[in-house]
Order: C-alpha cells, then structure tokens, then sequence
C-alpha cells in the first residue's frame, strides 16, 4: 500500500471517528456557493480534456449594477473559512457597491479535482500548480462577467479587483501580473513574495517566529521554550519517558522510537509557527479556535523556572500547548501528524514541495532547534514523501518575476511586521503604482479582516491605505 | 495503423525518397546554434519531469558587453529560416551593440520533444501550446541571462527586446505581456492577435485574399480562378477528367474520387493563401522559392479567356502553379496532401486545431468555393484528424486578454495592409503605449526583413518606427 493511500485511510478513519475535529468557523457573512466546471489543464490539449467542479462563493447584498467586483483569490484551504476571514471585503464592499466573489483554489476545500482521490497519486496531484490555479481565477472570472452582465467585462464597465492573504495574496498579485486585462489592481497582503531559493536568506524566519515570541511573550518564555527542545530529546531516550510526554501531552498514538520524536519535534515546531501567525490581538478561529494574542497565552502558563524539574517542564508545557490544541476543550488527542486536521496541511505541503520552495534554517539565535537549510536534502525528503521532484528551483523566479516588480503596475503589498513571513515581503515601494505598507506590530493579513473596536491606529491605516489605492484604480479617487 | 503512423511513415518516405524537396534557404546571416534541456511540461510536476532539447541560434558579431538582447520568438517552423528572413534583426543589431537570439518553438524544426516520434501520438503531441512556448522562452532567456552574463539580467543591465512575425508576432507580443519583467517591449508584425472565435468576422481572411490577387494580378485573373472551381468539379466527375488532372498538375499520386478532389480544392485554396501572403517585391525563399510579386507573376500565365476551353484552362494553370510549385524547376512531381513538405504544417496545423482557432469561411465576394465557418464541424474534423479535442474556443481570449490590450504597454504591432492575416490584426493604436504601423500595400512582415534596394518608403518608415519605439523602451530617445 502507497503512502498516500495510508495517509489517505489514516485521514478518513480519524474524521469518521470524529477524532479529528472537523473546522467549525462561525458564519459570520452570507455567501452563496455555486460551482463551475474548469479544465484539469489549462495548458495541454486531451481527447478527453477532463473539467472538475471549482467551487466559489458570491455576496450581491452590497452589489449596484456598474460597481466593480472583488475577488479573493483562494488560497490553501477552505474557501469558506478565507470569506469568513476577509471581512475587510465585505466591510467595503458598500462603499465601492461591489459585488463579492471568493474563488477556492484547486486541491482545497471541495474544490477537489478527483473527489476523495484527488491526493491517492502523484498523477491525481500532477496539476496542484500555481499557474492552473490562475487560470482557474481568469476562467470563471470571465464567465461570470459573461454570465452575470451578458458581456465582456472590462476595466472601463465591471472593474475587477483581486485580494489575497499570504498565499492568496502571492496570487492576487500574480493574477494582477498575468491577467493585467482582467484585474486592475491587487491587494496582496502578508504575500511572502520574494519567499523563493536565493531570494530570501533561510535564518529569517524562525529569527521572525522568536521576534514574536520575545516581543508578545515574556523574558523567560523564549528560553524556556529552547530548554523545552532539550528536555523532550533527552527524556525521549527511554521508553518510560516517551510514555510520560505521550500521556501528559494526550498524544492520539504513542511516542515508539526516534522517527515519532523527529515528528513531535516537527509537529511542537509547526504549533510555535503558528500561534505566531495567528497571534491577533482578539479570539480568532482560522487555523484553530485561539485566544486574543496566543503567544502571550501560551507564554503566560510558562512562567516557573524549570531547570531542575524536566517532567514539571512536560506538564506545563501540555498546559501551554492546549491553548493551541484544546483551546474549545473539545479535542480528545493530539495528532501529531497533522496541525490542519484534514487534506489541507497534505496538498500545501506538496506545493511547498514543489513549486512554493521557502528555504527555511534555524541557528543559534533563534528558539528552534539548530537546522541548516540543505535543498538536497530538502527535495529527497519531498520525493520519498510525495513521490514526485521540485520543480527546478528557479521556476518560482522565472515564472513570477523574482524582485523585478517594478515592471508591474497597481499592487499594494501590506505586511504585518510581526508575521515571520514579513521575512519574504515586499516591504518597500517597488514603482509609481506598486506600493509596500508596513503594519507595526502586527501578525499576517490583519488587514483583510473584519473591523473591529481593538483595532489599532496601524490596522486603521493600512485599510484606508488600500480604499484610498482602489479609489485610485477605479478612477474614483 | 494509425493515422498519425500513417502520415509519419508517408513524410518519411517522400523524404528518403527525395521527392520532397528540403528547404534550401541561403545562409544569408552566420548563427551559432545551441541547444538546452527544457522542461516538457511547465505547469505540472511529476515524478520523472521530462526535459527535451530546445534549439537556439546566437550572433554575437555586433554585441558589445552593456547592449540589449534581441529575441526572435520562433513560430511555426525551422528557426534558421526565420532567422535568414529577419534580417532587420541583423540590420540594426550595430546600431543597438545588440546581441541576437532566434529561439526554435517546440514541436518545429530541431526542437521535438520525441525526436521523431513527437507527432506520432496525441500524448506526444500534448504540449504542443503557445502557454508551453512562452515558458520555454521565459525559460532560455532566463538561463542566457545567468549564463553569459553571470548575473541575472533586468532591463536596467541588459533589456531584452523581443520580435516575431505572424504566429511568432502573437509570441513575441505575448512575452512582452505575460513576462513584461524580462522583455522591455515588443516588435510584433503582421500578428493576427485579433483573429479568434468570436473576435474577427470569419470573412475577411479570403475577401483580403481576394484583394491581392485584384490589386496585383490583372482584371481577370480572379474571374479566371472562380471559374477555375467549377471546371476541376466538372472535370472530377470522370475518371478520365481526374486522369487528365492528375497528368496535367504533375500530381505526385492519381485524383481517384470524392476525397481526392476535396483535397485538391483544399491545396489549391492553400497555393492562392500562400502565394499572397508570400507576395513580396522581390524574390524570397520563405514558404518555398518564389519570385517576385508570385501573385502578380501567377496571374500572368492565365491571361486568355478559357470560356469554352476547360482542358486549355487546366493546362494554363498548370503552368501558373508552377510559379508556387516549382519555381526552381526541380520538383518532380506535385504532392497535394502538403503545402510545406515537412512536419510543419502537420504541426501548424494540430495549433489550429486545438489553441489556434481562426475562423475563416468564404462567399460569393470572394474568389474561393463558397463555404460557411461551422465550428461544430470544424472540431470535429480536427478530432478526426488529430485525436483531440478543440480548447474551448474561448481560451485564447481568456489567456491573452481578447482585444484589450489597452492594459498593456511598450509594443508595436506592425501590419501589411495587403497580408490577408491584417484582418485579425491590430491596426489602431490601443494604449499611449501600444501603437499599431500600417505598411501600405504590404505583404506579412516585410519590415523584418532585410534592407533591400528595392524597398518602397512605407516598409523604410515601418522599420524607422521600430528603431524608435526600441529606442524610447531603452531610454535611447
């Protein structure tokens, strides 16, 4: 049996045994959802060209006909929860009288080119690619203005502007870059734009992740979490001790021998990158259910020193953690084989595998456990697990431009200074018409969400920043 | 047997045999050619990614180390042929210090993918699209860029400029607005850009047609070929009248019915297409060997009024065709199944068939059978022909942006009025950046061309535009 099919039963067992909790984000806005048949590939010709159904999402409620259209293009995971996310859209969407349309990206969500098998081979994986996945955007992007004015769309009559967060804010750019005709502008936020091979330096963004940690968490928070690393290594030597953080850390199998301890490693890693991602200043549920500023949380139940009491250190630690894991109290076990809990975590990864290569390494000087950045070693690790090569790692560059963006026109790129992907931002003004805005102190795309009465003064004026640069673009300014 | 065996096995043959002459272009221009692996497929991954070699010619003669980079994006043929015939490239390449590079297109001339196996199956011939090109060429110049000048080149260090003519002026003007960081601008000439479903009246391509051969032939050349028609279907209904035929026009295998003559009509629509889209005012070697105005030299041999002499018709044709057939007189015999001798229209062909899609239909205005565009029908004979099935017809608009190009900047699209593709061109200005140049009385891209004595004051003014717009692209004005 492949890999894939285990993972795949592994994935399926868990979610009927209602293990793995299912993703449960408040519906905050009323989308409607429709579907639309695209091609598999947008760039071969078939006998038999094969179409799967790409699901998107529409807001008319703020709509007027000859108001413009806003489109999210989707990133890596369900669309649902990105709309749900982004109410900076629907916050706007008045003033402008747009129309709202959120796009799934392919391989996410339902949007599932062959259903439940869609990640069984490295054949079904094959079009998982950032080029289809514009051409997916462009594709229903011109059939709805087909469909839903009776006409061509085009900048003068139904302008289209394209957002995104992180990701989905790498392709809101890029669609702005490829389809100039169809999108007049791009609100790219938190976009690791330049996160490519020989782009960004590997140390940045674990350096970033314990800025973070430092700056939200307090004085011992970062050192405790290095002597963590130490004392789950070397309790993890003896059956007796990786029993112990098996139980204490309620860890849905247990801890048998060093490939489980390599992932609990990986896995400890992940939740630390991620409370850093999310760390928003009020509750959010986007990758999992989370308190105002998890870091800080997470920080606060670590405040004993440790130093001569490892299993104390474990069960603080558990305590800790469940401010990520458990924050609902309705988790039963950790998996440690997935942060995501469904399909999600597996396709991202295969695209950082291939095509998304974000050289990340850890040294002295941050709080993860000291690891060069070796793309051998990196591609063999993604071959074995995926059964399929990068791309030459050049392609990211070659296709999208590198830094060169000067070349483009009408993009704002917003960056919270304390998302570690700021690290791959844009960070500067590129042109005339393609600007960088920097949000102190703030976590990932901030910017695309909801309004709300904590929002500080760099929130406020980042989003005014981006009406202010679609005013411009539609000419209403 | 398959058709596509069939076809191979016929080519191959013809080809041992010698009764398909090779193209002899004089090798006006010195090149050295290079090859470069590149990939087949850019926009998937895979767990073996096949790679092919890629052909390029390079002539460094005039560059001097801070010059820009000319780039001929290559279409539908041997690059060395459209390297001989754009001798503009070479004509102003001392005034720039430039350093020239003629890339082959995929699936032409050197560049197969499955050396001669490449059109042997629909599998094979699967990456056979303009998206697929357009990386290739990204591909190539970004290696050049690194390779020769130890450094990634932008337009501030080495600008690249790009020029192509007919299909390649599509390519070259698609490279400028999907890759604009690496091309500066573009010289596009005589490209249909205009010319898909939906875009361009399916009319026009032959009426156009018609106008050559009414301003450069005399008054009843085109009565002559009207009538023409319907002597070779009066004369088709008799084995003895296709005998005649057959011996008459030199044709390599005997007229034996229905499909034989409709294949007939077909190679002679082709004869007339080519002789004026070849109508030059000087002799050329581009398509075949040609003196001349062909059209006009053409029309001259059916100057007498046949009226009651079908036979004497035939034969008088006979003797204009060989004005497009044999002008060399070494041809043995007449093979109507190719206009090309070669796998390039095959190929050319397979575009049509699937990316391509340019409706033509012809009626009682013009001088060919009358004959509706019936897509539905049209796709289908690709299909029996080729094993695959037309992209949708949209697609082409939905990639390059339709007719608004407006939204793009720093192209010239150059068209002979008398070339019959001038009707899906670009012949207004679309942007303070994006300026259509008409030649008066032209045929296709003349202006790439060589300077040549005999050259009127509307090709020496097309050719002055270009040296401008590359000028100001390159802050040189």
């Amino acid at each position: 049996m492949s890999l894939f099919s285990k993972i795949f039963i592994l994935i399926s067992l868990l979610m009927l045994l209602n293990i793995i909790e299912l993703a449960s984000t408040e519906q905050k806005y009323s989308l409607e959802t429709r579907y639309i048949e695209v091609p598999l590939d947008h760039f071969a010709t078939y006998t038999s060209p094969k179409f799967f159904k790409l699901r998107y999402l529409i807001n008319s409620k703020y709509h007027v006909r000859g108001g413009p259209v806003f489109v999210y293009t989707g990133n890596n995971g369900d669309i649902s929860i990105f709309a749900q996310n982004t109410g900076f859209m629907f916050d706007i969407a008045p003033v402008f009288n747009a129309l709202l349309v959120f796009i799934e990206h392919r391989y996410y969500g339902q949007s599932l080119p062959f259903g439940n098998a869609s990640f069984s081979t490295p054949e079904n994986l094959r079009h998982l690619t950032s080029t289809q996945a514009l051409a997916d955007y462009a594709y229903v992007i011109d059939y709805l203005t087909r469909s839903f004015y009776e006409n061509v769309m085009t900048h003068d009559t139904h302008p289209i502007v394209a957002f995104g967060g992180s990701y989905g804010g790498m392709l809101s750019a890029w669609l702005r870059m490829k389809y100039p005709y169809l999108v007049v502008g791009a609100i790219s936020s938190s976009a690791p734009m330049f996160y490519f091979p020989g782009m960004t330096n590997c140390d940045l963004f674990y350096d970033k992740v314990t800025q973070v940690f430092e700056k939200f968490g307090h004085d011992q928070c970062v050192k405790t979490i290095k002597l963590g690393w130490d004392v789950i290594i070397n309790l993890s030597k003896t059956k007796l001790g990786m029993d112990f953080i098996s139980t204490t850390w309620k860890l849905c199998g247990r801890l048998k021998g060093a490939e489980d301890i390599e992932t609990l490693l990986n896995w400890l890693s992940k939740v630390y990158v991620n409370m850093a991602l999310a760390n928003y200043h009020y509750p959010t549920d986007f990758y999992t259910p989370l308190p105002a500023y998890p870091v800080k949380a997470f920080c606060d139940k670590l405040t004993t020193s440790y130093f001569n009491d490892t299993k104390g250190l474990i069960e603080h630690f558990s305590h800790a953690l469940e401010i990520y894991t458990n924050y609902t109290g309705k988790r039963v076990c950790n998996n440690i084989n997935s942060t995501y809990d469904d399909y999600t975590e597996f396709a991202y990864e295969y695209q950082q595998c291939t095509e998304l290569i974000q050289p990340k390494c850890s040294t002295d000087a941050d709080m993860f456990i000291t690891k060069p950045w070796d793309f051998e070693k990196y591609a063999m690790e993604c071959y074995k697990k995926f059964g399929v090569r990068t791309l030459p790692p050049d392609w990211g560059r070659i296709a999208y431009g590198g830094k060169n963006l000067r070349y483009y026109s009408n993009m704002v790129f917003s960056n919270g200074i304390m998302d570690p992907y700021s690290c791959g931002g844009v960070t500067g003004n590129m042109s005339a018409t393609v600007w960088a805005f920097n949000i102190s102190d703030a976590p990932q795309h901030i910017d695309l969400r909801n309004s709300d009465v904590v929002d500080n003064n760099y929130v406020l004026g980042a989003r005014s920043f981006h009406i202010n640069a679609i005013k411009q673009w539609l000419n209403m300014a």
